[in-house]
């Protein structure tokens, strides 16, 4: 809760990169502004925006202008909604429309979107011209506490997700909470599980403000902003202090291996399953496995689970609509996850709330035989 | 001149780029020794090789044999050759091939070609995984002086040449000077017209030195090593000094804004414009356009044309065969080139031999005067 003041509304959190460093503005009525807030920063008169199909009606005429008023020359490509889009296919289009739009150096691209925009387009602002400025406008929950804060970006492929992509951190991040309101309540819920990670991950103490306040985050106001804040915060720290993923940033994979396999397993179909429920499921697996081998208090992973289902998170994999396929298919979606290292399974496990850790040797027969006792079938 | 000697007949350039330093090895017998050299650095267990139709039949069974004898487990993709492969879709082929051989962060992929497969396959070294280790061991004399040092990758696209990738930096290099005898007289005098301008750039002595030197450079042995090393010394010292080109890092592109639009101008068909014959005659113009503006003396421009006509380049656009597009087109050309910032055109323009400079506001007007004098029709 350590977020610098700004406005009165308003949360100020910078992320201290050295050359690379950026601010996250977090508050109301930001993309009104954004025009205003891009032309102070960048020096470019030239913006790309990329958007989807759901989030252009609801924003895209308000940043364009916002955009223009401020003296900047903007142009839009509006994208198919979905994680479909984090393809090649789309990203040859996103790079065609920044060098058609004469995107330079010094012009930005803008992400206005979840995470999926958020991932492509600064992908492709990570590699026209070898880079060129980047902004994200992000518009869930998810992609405020998460996605839109650290550099990665990056697109699907059949071998997995996000195996393909580059380190390319925003020069700008324009968390407007407003546009919160328009989120399904399944949306916002899946955004605060990364939320709730946060806490789970090394602040013990931010996890029981979230026991106590949730409702009030859920409902909007000072609680909100200020969980999201935390959430940057958080974030902020863990990537400053290993910005390219060598070491103690892996740990903002804590319940991700679990999850990205049950993504793989539900072809990343968002009506059986979204990014921040399958984190909600392996977060509590990722507790749950840990307890079994030892290490954390089998009361952790229920505390964790009883707050998580509180809140309307799925929980368990026998949650998730239709059928899984069998356990070995999930330990081949694990085993090509990005996260191992000459063969060996790395994972994020914990000690207890707040105390998770990288082990980068857990043996493959471990996994599998949890698994088998965990999977519904 | 000042590369480090190692054994007998090989030198070696170290390239002090902190974390990301790598060796330049150069010198015979490195493809048949690659296995050991790459062992004795990386800890990976796998490499992916990626190569072209000409090369493969020429040096893959040993690179292949010389990996495996090492322990290290080998792959290959064979492209076609020529530079319609730095594509795309040639791009996305790579990335699955690196990823179907399942190559982690601390595995490597290979380039074992020219300039074409070093960027295509370094492009996809620097986005699988968010960055693979790369070794490039540079198969024409123009990728072992140029393109296989300083982390510059990409590929093509409509709107223009290398105008999406990332700077990634190799491992290592190993310039095997043994592949030099299988060039053709064209391919290598191209090569040599890249160690031309490393002397034009800032190294009087070096170019008085190649119009001493040059014949020796061409029959191979000791000189060829020599200027080899001596121009991967040059290159190193400008990459070190600007590695992600903010500022002096330009100065490597002294002919190639004209050559790069030549290129475009002639569809990129080799059989009428080679890479480094674009250089060759951007590198005349570039003094005759300085001399022009009263910066260098014509005698400067003259000496120049003499020394690259005399080994066999050509020097003016009427060598081209076939009809060049109108002066507008080429213009064009050099204005959606990614040397162009706010607008301004970015020439490096020289005041003498070993004087060249960074100008970014030459005027569009005296290029359009200069041109349409130069031009054939």
């Amino acid at each position: 809760m350590n977020a610098i003041t700004s406005a009165s509304d308003e949360r100020l959190v910078r992320v201290p990169l050295g050359e690379r460093a950026y601010d996250i503005l977090i508050g109301p009525g930001l993309i009104v502004r954004a025009g205003k807030e891009i032309a102070a920063r960048l020096m470019g008169r030239r913006a790309a925006i990329i958007t989807d199909e759901n989030v252009a009606p609801l924003y895209l005429d308000a940043l364009f202008a916002s955009l223009h008023e401020a003296g900047i020359q903007p142009s839009k490509l509006v994208l198919p909604a979905g994680e479909k889009t984090k393809s090649f296919e789309h990203l040859m289009a996103v790079c065609d429309a920044v060098l058609t739009a004469r995107v330079e150096r010094n012009d930005a691209v803008i992400a206005l979107g979840g995470g999926v925009i958020g991932d492509l387009a600064g992908f492709a602002a990570g590699i026209v011209r070898r880079g060129v400025r980047f902004v994200q406008v992000p518009t869930s929950l998810l992609s405020q506490v998460d996605s839109s804060v650290g550099g990665k970006t990056g697109i699907n492929t059949h071998h997995g997700k996000n195996l393909v992509g580059v380190f390319h951190q925003p020069d700008l991040v324009l968390a407007d909470t407003d546009v919160l309101n328009t989120l399904s309540e399944r949306e916002f819920r899946a955004g605060y599980a990364e939320v709730a990670k946060y806490g789970l991950i090394d602040k013990p103490d931010f996890f029981a403000w979230l026991e106590a306040n949730w409702k009030e985050v859920f409902s909007g106001g000072a609680a909100r902003i200020e969980a999201i804040a935390a959430s940057c915060q958080a974030k902020s720290d863990v990537v400053v202090a290993d910005e390219r993923e060598n070491g103690p940033r892996a740990l903002l994979n804590l319940g991700h291996t679990f999850g990205h396999a049950l993504e793989a397993a539900t072809a990343y179909d968002s009506r059986r399953l979204v990014h921040g429920e399958g984190v909600s499921i392996g977060m509590v697996l990722a507790h749950e496995f840990s307890s079994r081998l030892n290490l954390a208090s089998p009361d952790d992973a229920k505390r964790v689970e009883a707050h998580l289902k509180m809140v309307g998170l799925p929980t368990r994999m026998g949650d998730i609509p239709g059928e899984l396929p069998p356990v070995e298919v999930l330990m081949d979606a694990i085993a090509q996850d990005k996260k191992v290292k000459s063969g060996k399974l790395t994972f994020i496990l914990t000690r207890g709330i707040g105390q998770s850790f990288v082990a980068d040797d857990v043996p493959t027969s471990e996994v599998l035989s949890f698994l088998r006792e965990k999977h519904p079938q």
